[in-house]
Order: C-alpha cells, then sequence, then structure tokens
C-alpha cells in the first residue's frame, strides 16, 4: 500500500526503513518542520540521512503530504495528552478524506476514542492502533478477533521501563533511585519519567483497551493509578522470601481500570523480566490467552503497524 | 453465518451450543451416522439430547448437509492421517461449491496441503484452520497477520496430554506409567496414547505451521519424531536440580520439523504446567512473541473456530 508517514522519531524511521520489506511504498514522509512527498516512493535512507544530518527531509510540507496519493497515513507524530493534538486532526484529515489511518499514538484513542469513531464511521477508510498497546505483540487484533463480548477482563504488563527498573532492583538488591538513573543511561527511561513510572502509559494502554472492549465511554482520569516510585527494595526481599515478586500491573475488569504494583508469583506468567511486556486475556470460552513480547522499540511498534496493514490489506483487497 | 457442522464430538458440540451466542446460526449438524438439516435454525439443544440418548440426531443425511444453504462447513468429524479423510471430501465438496470451510482436524492440512490450496484457490470461499494447532490461541491468525516471511522459526508446547504427564511426573516424582494411568482416567489421555505422547499430535501441529510458513511441501513424514515413553524420574530429577525440567518441544526452523523432549530452565516461559499449551514465535523485526493458553477441550477449540468465523466475516462482508 502506499503510505505516508507523519512522525521521523523512532517509530517513523522504522516504519520507513521497513516498508519496501513489507511490499509497502513510502509516497510522503514528514517530521516536525518538513516533508518528502514523492508519487513514485521516497527515497527514505536518504531522507533519514538527511534528518540526521541535521538538513530538512525534502522541501515539502505537511499540507503536500495530504495532498498526496496516500492509501494509508501512519500517524507516529508526538502528541500531548487531552487534546491529543497533532495526531487528532491529522487522524480527522485523512479520515475525511476517505484513507486509512494506522495510529502509533496512543493520545487519540486514549482521550477522544467517541470523537474518532464518529469520524471513522462516516468514512470509507479503516482506523487502527495495534501499535498503541503493548509494541509488538499483537494485543488489539487479538481482541478484535476473538470479539469483546467474550472477553471478561484483561491484564497485564504494559510498560517496559517500570519493569526493568522492577526487575534490576529485585535481582541486584539496587535502590529506586540507582536503577532508575542507570535506566536513564540505557536510554530505557526518559529524563522525566513519570510517564512511564507513574503509571501513566500503562493507565493510557487500559484504557485504550477498556473503550475496545465497551465501545468507548473512558479516558484517562476513569483510571484508577498508582505508580512503583515508592517501592522499597525491602518490600522486594520481602517478598522474594515467598517467591513473589512486584510488578506494575494493569487491569480492565467490570468497567474499572486500575494501575498499580502488585504482588505475583516469582512462577507466574506475570513475573516476567526486564522490558518485556504481557497480557492475559480472561475470555468466556477459552480460559486464560497469554500474549508476551517486546512492548517498544522501533522495529515491535513497526511491527505492530505492519499487522495493521496486512489487516487492512485483509478488509479492503 | 449459516452454518453447517460435521461432526458432533465435544468440538462439534461446543460449535453448536456456542453459535448462537457469537451470532451465528446452525441450520445443519451432522454426526457419522445421521444429520439435522433446518433452513431457520436446528434446535440445537434437542438435536444433542437426541444423541445422548442414542436417538438421531435428525433424519436428514449428508447429502442433505451438503445441499442446505449453509455459507460456512465446519469440519469437525474423526479423521484418519495420511488419506485425511472423510475430512478431505467434506471441504473438496464445500470448497467446490464456492463455500467457506473452516477446519477443526489436523489431517488435511498436515497430510494434504498442496491438494486443499489447490482446491481453494480455484473456489470463491475460503479455508481457515485455526483450530488445528493450539486450541484457543490464536496461533495460525497471528502467523497470517504477521506474515510467514516475517518469521524465523517457531517453537512451543503444543500437546496437553504430554505436558500434563511431565509436570505430574516432575512435581510427585511418579513414575510415566503411574501418570499416564491417571491421565486416562481423567481423560487427559486415550487409551491409546501414542498419538499424544509419541509426539505425533504435536510433529502433525508443527508441519501444519511448516506449511503455512513455507506454502507447503511438508507432511508427518518430513519430522523428526521423539516422543516422552521413555522418559524417567532419574532424568526429571537430575534436571530439577540444575533449576531445568523436561517438555516435549516442536520446532520448525530453516525448514525442519523437529519434536523432542528438551530441557527447558524452569523459569522459562517453555515450563508452562498441566495441559497448557505454549508457543514462541521467532520474529524478523519484533524479537520472540510468545503466545500460551488452553491447547485443547470444546470450548477452547471451538473459540478457535469463532475466530476464524470473525476473521472471514472482516473479509467478506
Amino acid at each position: 500500500m502506499k503510505l505516508a508517514i507523519l512522525g521521523a522519531g523512532s517509530v517513523g524511521r522504522a516504519v520507513a526503513q521497513l516498508s519496501e520489506a513489507h511490499g509497502h511504498s513510502v509516497i510522503a514522509l514528514a517530521d516536525s518542520r518538513n516533508a518528502i512527498v514523492d508519487s513514485r516512493g521516497v527515497n527514505v535512507n536518504e531522507a533519514l540521512e538527511h534528518k540526521m544530518n541535521q538538513i530538512p527531509l525534502g522541501d515539502s510540507s505537511l499540507e503536500d503530504v495530504f495532498e498526496c496519493e496516500y492509501e494509508v497515513l501512519i500517524e507516529a507524530t508526538p502528541t500531548t495528552l487531552e487534546s491529543a493534538e497533532p495526531a487528532f486532526s491529522h487522524i480527522k484529515q485523512a479520515l475525511e478524506a476517505d484513507r486509512h489511518v494506522v495510529l502509533a499514538n496512543k493520545g487519540p484513542v486514549a482521550e477522544r476514542f467517541e470523537d474518532l469513531q464518529v469520524i471513522a464511521d462516516e468514512s470509507k477508510g479503516d482506523l487502527r492502533f495495534e501499535a498503541t498497546v503493548g509494541g509488538g505483540i499483537p494485543i488489539m487484533s487479538t481482541i478484535e478477533d476473538i470479539g469483546p463480548r467474550n472477553i471478561e477482563s484483561v491484564k497485564g504488563i504494559l510498560n517496559g521501563t517500570s519493569n526493568f527498573i522492577l526487575t534490576r532492583m529485585a535481582a541486584k538488591n539496587l535502590s529506586y533511585g540507582h536503577v532508575l538513573a542507570e535506566a536513564q543511561e540505557l536510554g530505557v527511561a526518559e529524563a522525566d519519567p513519570t510517564f512511564d513510572v507513574g503509571g501513566i502509559d500503562t493507565a493510557l494502554k487500559c484504557v485504550i483497551i477498556a473503550n475496545v472492549l465497551s465501545g468507548g465511554g473512558f479516558s484517562l482520569s476513569d483510571a484508577k493509578i498508582e505508580g512503583i516510585q515508592h517501592i522499597s527494595n525491602h518490600a522486594l526481599n520481602l517478598s522474594d522470601s515467598y517467591d513473589l515478586t512486584i510488578r506494575l500491573v494493569g487491569e480492565v475488569a467490570q468497567g474499572e481500570i486500575n494501575v498499580a504494583p502488585t504482588l505475583v508469583s516469582k512462577m507466574s506468567d506475570l513475573s516476567v523480566g526486564g522490558t518485556q511486556n504481557i497480557i492475559q486475556i480472561q475470555t468466556a470460552h477459552a480460559g486464560v490467552l497469554t500474549l508476551a513480547g517486546a512492548g517498544a522499540g522501533g522495529g515491535p511498534t513497526a511491527s505492530a503497524i505492519f499487522l495493521d496493514l496486512q489487516r487492512l490489506k485483509r478488509d479492503y483487497v
């Protein structure tokens, strides 16, 4: 399919670089300042090398991107919460032009799900957002295939940064502050880590799941959220002596969203280590279905986007 | 969708009973002797009660089933290997009438994959077989969505009976023969357990995966197979002292299919307990994706069939 990619951060770059190998053609690529549009296919490597050397991607504008003959808009810009902009406006513009949209961006589907539904319902284009939850793990597609009404609850570990910190604190008996500093050096945690360690990222993902399970109605303000900032080595050591450990678990059950540090058995699936993500789907007729894998990173997130494209193809070819 | 169900064993019965709740209508149901056909919808509970009381399901024949206005044939008959009959003929007849087919039956896709592909390619109907591998775990759909060429290898535990036996032998230090007898009493193992404990069931599932990854070319004779019949308590105890355990692992990698008892870390995902199944998909760009859940049973297998129906709907509505 012909792709227009908005955003040239790690996700946008990975999608651009892997598109050809997945049978797609990038005909537009934009960062926050410039864009390159080429109906015969953008020279992705050249454009990204320009960007790396602080040279503009190309001499086109965002308006030019929306005017080109793209079939699918890949929305991977950095987006603020609450307003969900600029992603929301980009999605709206593409859907109103009857194009498909694949999101890598939690804001719009967490904070403005119902607004998006209205716009998507009136469009011939489809809106997909596998990449917003659990990186390379096909959580949203699996929920879609099983069918929301056959799902009783969902819980999981959906933030790699928090999980990395908890895993390493427990394994090496290192303090929260120490491991956070390490994670920041490794690029696993942001300079301001609140979004991850405070549970907000996990909560947003749970809000998206809740919206899909219930057909909308949830936003971040509906989630009860507790982060991992106050987990002590004492608590981890005590857990350990009972073969337990602590994980930041997000749960969607009976119309409620809870994110909190939780005791889990070290033998249980939920005790995944490092930056792994895991989700457990309690189904009506097939017991608990568990999915685990890489929850973040350019490659895994791009893979989720290609999975969405594959499903669009199944629907529309 | 309007379903015709062939086979009234645990899977056929579960599909029939759960169809209405999933938005489908059963218009034909057949066991090996009789059938009931009703274009307004079969009274499933009544028919199954008849069967339980040794009364014929209805007064129709298999020919009547194929003449009714079904949209999807659910093939859940017991089928012999190699010839893959009678399932193969049923599938052929339905596809040649441009109907969809959903399989619960490993034989045809393991032993006659290429023959089926030819028939399916000429049909307006689609052939799906999620339920043949891993019960309620959406393994085949996930492979389809990721795309075979983005998958490097697949390995997993795909036979609940063997896994139940190994888990219990290790946990209670009981002999293979003792636990096998228990499993037979519980209905977890067949009277002749060779198909499960000898690794044949696992191998068939691996053959199906290999066929999908490579577009065909594999049958059971291509698999190297070793079962669990000779695993001793001594071997399990020795493993245990190194924090390892033994699992019957099937693997598809580089065009080869191997099924054998394998040492796995007790902390690894592969050390699932009881009748659980698990699969690890090594992807090109998203690391290892792990799926785990109920690998057998009426409910989980029926759920896989409904998942296929859901995907047919996405394709054709």
